[in-house]
């Protein structure tokens, strides 16, 4: 049989995110909850999981009024990273918009990124006689000693020539910080110089591609003078960088979908992302309470057509891998869920941007259960919030992508396609 | 490890119809029976959808013992009009074949349009003396008035310059017309003049790029001049132009898959559709009774590769906000199947083009209930044939593209891919 289908391919055929924005209109407002790393693995004895131990009334309260399924939220077997996966639920896909670890660390610290900014995530780390690296995190030495070093290194290191380049060196936590370049002609592709292992010398960074000269030279020298500052320093005497990326900004939420709206978020990659994305972020809560109560009622009236909650340590309980702790904490948020219900939200989307299992101490792959009320949801026989009650859910497993989309269709924000 | 997967991309990664075109063969007749709209949402206090509800035990037989699914027919969240809905299920990606509305308008009513022919659809509206729109559908005039003034601007309407343009005014029904153009150098991208609100004048069609200028000129003189013909005409004084496009035909199924067929519809727009894809179109029938009746049995020896069966009332009755008329019409159908059941098809697909919940009178994004019964189909534990049920059966989540590669699958109508 003949092939004979005309024209180019439309990039509304490989993501349909392109879609929604050709047929976005106003609508009701969407909530959006995530529950990082909300789902988990059986415990190999009592053979069931974080979610499915939990008591979660509300939860459960949702989800048998509910549409549920499950999300894989960048691929299959992929483990998302908490960039990617909070991307995919905000409808970016996260393979067309791949944001380095350093854009994401300066993210973390709410550091002003401007466009064209090349950002790198730097570890202190230990290096021996021979110049071998044997120590990735310097004994994860204190936040006041990165601080500390950061001051020293900002004070003490001339790199030479390049006189345009405006460097930033922003300590995180621990043994982390971020290192930001400004100026022009730079470049994001370039290698690690972090080796990723002991025993053997950090690599020089390489550019990767034309154009990436002057930062390769820049870094170069950066890290040697690093070395000069740093080495009667014990045990933080040198510093691996990675995850080096330019900044590129992007298209936000309003532009693409007509969304704009609020994070409510404890954490400061969350916040942000938001911001990454043009949603305004409410002031820092002290705390999940404080979150879910003060700062939501205080954010509702004036939400706009966006409302979007970040709970954060389900997943780091999980990266604890401590299972009675992740527990609790889907306990906890649970428990936290009634002044949100009060406010009876058009749409309610809970979910999670990836899985973390205590059981494996780390993100994974496995997908995340979701539940969207709404009035016009396809209420399925699903009333518990787990991994398995949600696999027989009427939204079927789907990509994290779709989550969007979802949402504004049941916010009455998607016309219809064609005639 | 580095990525290093060589090559352009292939068409068929994107769209799997690429990929049947290619290993297409001669195999058993399939019968694809389109139910117009056939998925609902639960009442709100009985809980159940009109599907639930309703009695059907020739589709629930079916359902026993067939392999049963749901489709999403475009993508996640999208709402589907018709026209997509149905290229989806006939193995056409509805993404690479956008068909504007004033096409499906001038199928609608079997219009000839040939290649080249710019088509759109035409209200009759009710402007005020400061030319603003007061009325986009003029007070709904009966298709008797409709038809006349369609006759009175053919007659009197000349639009000047450009002689080399033919033009068709066809009534449709009500308030609704098709305007198609025919001659050389047209161009099908152009703006609406309607301006899809009232209060504010209509707008001047908008050529949206290059060639499009001489469409652009005459649609403008064509729209003042019916002005002038209609100006004392109460309350059809002006008329709105929307959906314009040029018509490029479309691969036929036979050319792509080997699939000659006939269609057995009622509605203008299935019966243009399936002409369209160069199906045969079996005489209109009386209704619903007649269709599945008298014609299917004359139909049936000749009918070829493919019998494509349309069912339009679950739709009507759907759209109309009525539940319980709409369980009547799935249950209409239901009880018309026996003729059907009783021919024994090699390959039965029963689906729907997208779901209309009655409670949202419309077209809407849910996904909607499929089965396909065969010697090579995998039963599963689906007995039922309604939205829930069918989410639980083995064929899975799908989007409706895939329903025709099955159907050709299960007739033996695809090679092997490969040694």
């Amino acid at each position: 049989m003949t092939a004979s289908v005309p024209g180019s391919v439309p990039e509304t055929l490989l993501d349909p995110s392109r879609l929604w924005e050709e047929l976005a209109r106003e609508g009701e407002r969407i909530v959006l909850l995530v529950i990082d790393g909300l789902g988990g693995l059986p415990d190999p004895v009592i053979r069931r999981s974080e979610l499915e131990v939990a008591r979660t009334p509300n939860l459960d309260a949702v989800a048998a009024d509910s549409a549920c399924g499950l999300i894989e939220p960048v691929g299959p077997g992929i483990t998302p990273g908490s960039g990617p996966g909070h991307l995919a639920l905000f409808g970016y896909h996260p393979l067309r918009h791949r944001i380095g670890r350093g854009i994401f660390s300066a993210l973390g610290i709410e550091f002003p990124l401007e466009i064209g900014d090349v950002a790198a995530r730097m570890n202190f780390s230990t290096v021996d006689d021979e110049g071998h690296v044997t120590d990735r995190r310097a004994g994860r030495i204190s936040t006041e000693q990165g601080t500390a070093l950061c001051k020293k290194l900002t004070s003490q290191v001339e790199v030479e020539g390049d006189a345009d380049v405006e460097w930033f060196l922003e300590p995180v936590r621990e043994h982390r910080a971020v290192l930001v370049l400004r100026g022009p002609d730079l470049s994001g592709d370039l290698t690690d110089t972090d080796p990723h292992r002991t025993g053997v010398a950090p690599r020089l960074a390489k550019g990767r591609s034309d154009g990436s000269e002057k930062t390769e030279r820049w870094v170069r020298s950066f890290v040697e003078q690093c070395r000069e500052v740093l080495v009667d320093e014990t045990p933080a005497n040198s510093v691996l960088l990675r995850g080096f990326d330019a900044h590129r900004g992007l298209p936000s939420l309003e532009a693409r979908f007509g969304l704009r709206g609020i994070c409510l978020a404890e954490y400061p990659m969350y916040r942000g992302l938001a911001r990454l994305l043009g949603l305004e972020v409410a002031p820092r809560p002290e705390g999940p309470e404080e979150l879910f109560g003060r700062d939501l009622r205080r954010a509702w009236p004036d939400a706009g057509d966006l409302l979007f909650l970040h709970y954060k340590p389900a997943d780091s309980r999980g990266e604890d891998g401590d299972f009675e702790a992740k527990v609790r904490a889907l306990e906890q948020v649970d428990g936290l869920l009634a002044p949100l219900l009060e406010l009876e939200p058009k749409v309610l989307v809970v979910t999670g941007d990836h899985s973390t299992p205590s059981r494996m101490a780390s993100h994974s792959w496995h997908p995340v259960p979701l539940m969207i009320r709404a009035d016009t949801a396809r209420r399925d026989r699903v009333d518990r919030f787990d991994e398995l009650s949600c696999a027989a859910g009427s939204l079927g497993l789907r990509p994290g992508l779709d989550v969007m989309g979802l949402a504004m269709a049941h916010a009455g924000r998607l016309r219809k396609f064609g005639a």
